[in-house]
């Protein structure tokens, strides 16, 4: 793992770095909290590991929670190069919205070609961060993401029991994700739209039923999965801090 | 409004009162806290003001959010007299679960019979108690409630601009509650049990779905409805804070 940038602003401190082929970033308190919880953070499929909404999440669980948080770019995105797959696919999505047509068959396989590759480079940099002495090997770990990102954690918590909690956002269900689901154990929170022709319920509902995990949560909330209610933000992370703790000094 | 009992414990103050034939509880915190949000409270179908999870909540909200929490025993409920039908449907639902039966279509009609005679009785409460000194005219005001419960409160709302935002729990429902939800148009966070014999996913999302409000979320989580994750029961308090503040001093 190398560091190859360092800013700080607001109290918390961004650390890009590389690992073998993947790129990525860590936001940590100012000053050094060994221990606390971990967040490894899931962009969406065509964003990056310093999407707005990600960064904004991340910033407020470092400085409300003193987490420490993590995001890779998945591979073909962010500062990674593309393939033709990766290329082909982003012109089919914009072919079906400009037609009018449904983008989720697109995405689906698309997700999980790109998440399988993701996931040794995730459990890759969960060593090399929990080796960092500023995290300590103990630090209670989650994970968020949303569509993309949502693939990514659920074959992450499947595989690496580091993994203790999972606060989820939609994403494009198909047969081989309700199969993955059936493989996670660990408490999940699952945040989906109401009202959004992306995101249709009955899949979602099927998701969530699927999840063999004992503690779950649907939380729908009316309107577009951009219109996430503060209430349910706010939720997401009194989850996470009831599962894995805080890093705020009591 | 007649207080015909006082005790205290842990910094709550409970008083029993009457006004005219109901009959309530109010719980406050120890030091007089005007202006703070008036929580009401309505309890399940067979049960009483003073029913086990009902008192959890409201000393909870006292204690942790310096609320003024108020319950009613519904008509034919608690310490008031029972009529022929209220008897009678007792009768029906012991006989419904002896026998395997649903008992969704005998409670729904009798559940409104009794909300519609409670509505009043519970508008009447809150003139009286927005006039108590230690309350206070300007009290926001939110409501809480399952089951029975539940219509009560969708009544309460849909007739009464107080009523500033609505904590649901599961419900049975029928054609007459999904006509009513339409009329409800304050934020509700609406939390129904993933597994349980007695509440069907199907009829929850669709009153889920029916409710007029803008700000809406449904909170579904696994297990039945008496097995509500802490998480959860701190999600409906943050939400009740979120709309009504709180009444602890910053």
């Amino acid at each position: 793992m190398h560091f190859t940038a360092e800013t700080s602003s607001n109290g918390v401190v961004e650390r890009h770095f590389t690992l073998g082929e993947s790129t990525g970033v860590l936001w940590s308190p100012a000053t050094a909290n060994t221990g606390a919880p971990l967040l490894l953070c899931g962009h969406a499929g065509g964003m990056h590991k310093k999407a707005p909404g990600l960064v904004a999440g991340a910033r407020y669980s470092v400085g409300t929670a003193g987490y420490t948080v993590a995001a890779l770019d998945a591979p073909g995105h962010g500062d990674r190069p593309r393939s033709e797959r990766d290329l082909h696919c982003g012109e089919a999505i914009h072919r079906a919205r400009a037609a009018g047509e449904p983008i989720a068959p697109i995405v689906t396989d698309y997700s999980r070609w790109v998440a399988e590759r993701a996931l040794p480079e995730y459990r890759a940099a969960l060593d090399a961060l929990l080796a960092l002495p500023e995290i300590g090997a103990d630090a209670p770990v989650g994970y968020a993401g949303i569509t993309l990102g949502v693939v990514t954690g659920l074959l992450l918590a499947a595989a690496d029991p580091r993994i203790a909690a999972l606060s989820l956002g939609p994403v494009f269900v198909d047969d081989a994700l309700l199969e993955l689901a059936g493989r996670v154990t660990v408490p999940v929170q699952y945040r989906i739209p109401w009202h959004d022709s992306d995101f249709d319920r009955a899949s979602a509902l099927e998701l969530f039923d699927a999840l063999g995990s004992t503690e779950k949560t649907l939380h729908a909330h009316a309107g577009r999965y951009d219109q996430v209610p503060a209430t349910e933000r706010a939720s997401a992370a009194a989850f996470l801090a009831a599962h894995l703790g805080t890093g705020v000094p009591v």
